[in-house]
């Protein structure tokens, strides 16, 4: 079970010769989730090897150009490319019209393009087995929403030993893995704990782009491993951060330590700042775990045991 | 006085990890003339170190993702680099109506864009005092016009060492220079040829994509210096060509041989050739200064005196 970030584009705005504009992908257990999809994203698909065909949910946070001007591109391309399968698209209201408007132009896709749009306070923007997405209200120029990726409570891991030892049914196994003692004939009690592990820990990454410092995220993200967190601007250019309602790479960094996140990425640099060093220096200082992100970086979170608690063994 | 012709992409509708959409960029005489605009146009310039905010007039050959996608991304960057300048956009009608939808959504650029739409017939859709663009029909699924750029004929150069011995005033320049013999007044005549070199061969550029092969065309390009003809296909894969409305290497370089073109760019290659090798050997066969481009190449063509005609001297 793969849980991994790489990101695609990391400019703002303004791409420069080095980073394209905002895009990342997510691969949760082989599934592809495209976050954002800034112009060029087909081109950094290519360049990564990573096969857009096997994109099958899009989220876009807001429409401003540097988000969005990548998708018309890639969804032509995924029509040339023969797709047949539906994509999911999720995003402002905007976004369903101004498709429509393109398709006018260029014609029809062969495939199905399934529209949702984020509202606040409704529990899971899309929902499976196994993982979960919540969106996020921002404070942006426009309608945005930052996208939070949660993997859904894992059971315990009963111990392959036991199982053969014991001969255990699938109806015995279901019990232990939630919680259950074993009861052997003659009444000797095995207790759960030496017949399971811990579960995996439930893996999050959360993308929150564009948006002006909004602490009221922190209670939202709480504990996620990995923060991507836009940082546009330094701590030196506050008035600009404020007036274009986006956020400093200290600001980033706060959030990340109120909520406790386990990684922060910072990235959406302005083309102001020649080296991103200053940036992730001042993000450091608040937040020792922060990573400047490039294009073509991946982050990978590796399936990691729960710590059992102490009253676990109660 | 430069003529230079720089590859910005060179892929057909599906992008590679090596070729960007279509996109060339014209410089005459530090005029920036861009020629269509795929997804990632603007970052190709960047690549190339060629400041987008000079471009000032726009081409776009067709209504196809893969010729226009970048122009959104393209002209909101311009906007938010603080361009007040006016943009000359010249593309087929839709082009007006697909971009004022798309101001809908992200908002009015800070400078005008002035609309020409390509006719047939018409004389020359863009002219200055050096240079003159005429549009070229051609066939393909949807309106699409190919574009000449050609130098306006030349004046004589007058030799300056003649200018000084005789002690010409600028009227008896201008004379000369429309070919006047030179008068002295103990009646002796200079001969025009003695006072002046040919004048500089008027250069020109033809980017002729995408069309199925049309012969009818030569007439229109003959002579042309650099003829940029697409190639998306082999002549293995003819039906293909003729099926979608392209051409193949071969055909590229029978356009070629027939308008009696001084150097042939063949581009525009289907994603299904690994290696455009096959491609550039179809064409040279038929025409030997044949280029199969990559992005970022650049052809100069350098100023160059006509040959005097041997009746120069009668």
């Amino acid at each position: 079970m793969s849980f991994e970030v790489i990101i695609l584009g990391s400019s703002s705005a303004l791409p420069t010769s080095e980073r394209f504009p905002a895009a990342h992908l997510l691969i949760v257990n082989e599934r592809f989730f495209l976050i954002d999809c800034g112009e060029g994203t087909q081109i950094q698909l290519r360049r990564f090897r990573l096969n857009p065909s096997r994109i099958s949910h899009i989220f876009i946070t807001h429409l401003h150009g540097d988000h969005v001007f990548g998708l018309f591109g890639l969804l032509s391309s995924l029509g040339l490319m023969g797709r047949q399968r539906e994509i999911h698209l999720y995003g402002p209201e905007g976004l369903q019209v101004l498709l429509q408007d393109h398709l006018r132009y260029f014609g029809p896709l062969p495939y199905a393009i399934i529209f949702h749009v984020p509202e606040e306070g409704r529990d899971y923007l899309y929902e499976d087995d196994k993982l979960a997405v919540t969106a996020i209200p921002l404070a942006h120029r426009t309608t945005t929403f930052g996208f939070l990726f949660r993997e859904k409570p894992k059971p315990l891991n009963i111990k392959k030993e036991e199982i053969e030892k014991l001969d255990l049914s699938i109806a015995d196994i279901v019990k232990i893995k939630n919680g259950a003692d074993y009861h052997l004939p003659d009444g000797t009690v095995i207790p759960n704990s030496a017949l399971t592990l811990p579960p995996f820990h439930p893996r999050s990454y959360a993308y929150i782009s564009d948006t002006a410092f909004l602490p009221s995220i922190v209670d939202k993200i709480r504990h996620v491993d990995l923060l991507y967190h836009e940082a546009t601007f330094s701590e030196e250019d506050l008035d600009l951060a404020r007036e274009n309602w986006h956020s400093t790479a200290r600001q980033a960094a706060e959030i990340a330590r109120h909520a406790g996140a386990g990684k922060l990425l910072i990235g959406h640099f302005s083309s102001r700042y020649k080296s991103v060093e200053t940036l992730l220096e001042e993000a450091g200082e608040i937040f020792p775990n922060t990573v400047a992100v490039s294009d073509g970086d991946r982050f990978e979170l590796p399936l990691e045991r729960e710590n059992p608690s102490p009253d676990d063994h109660l």
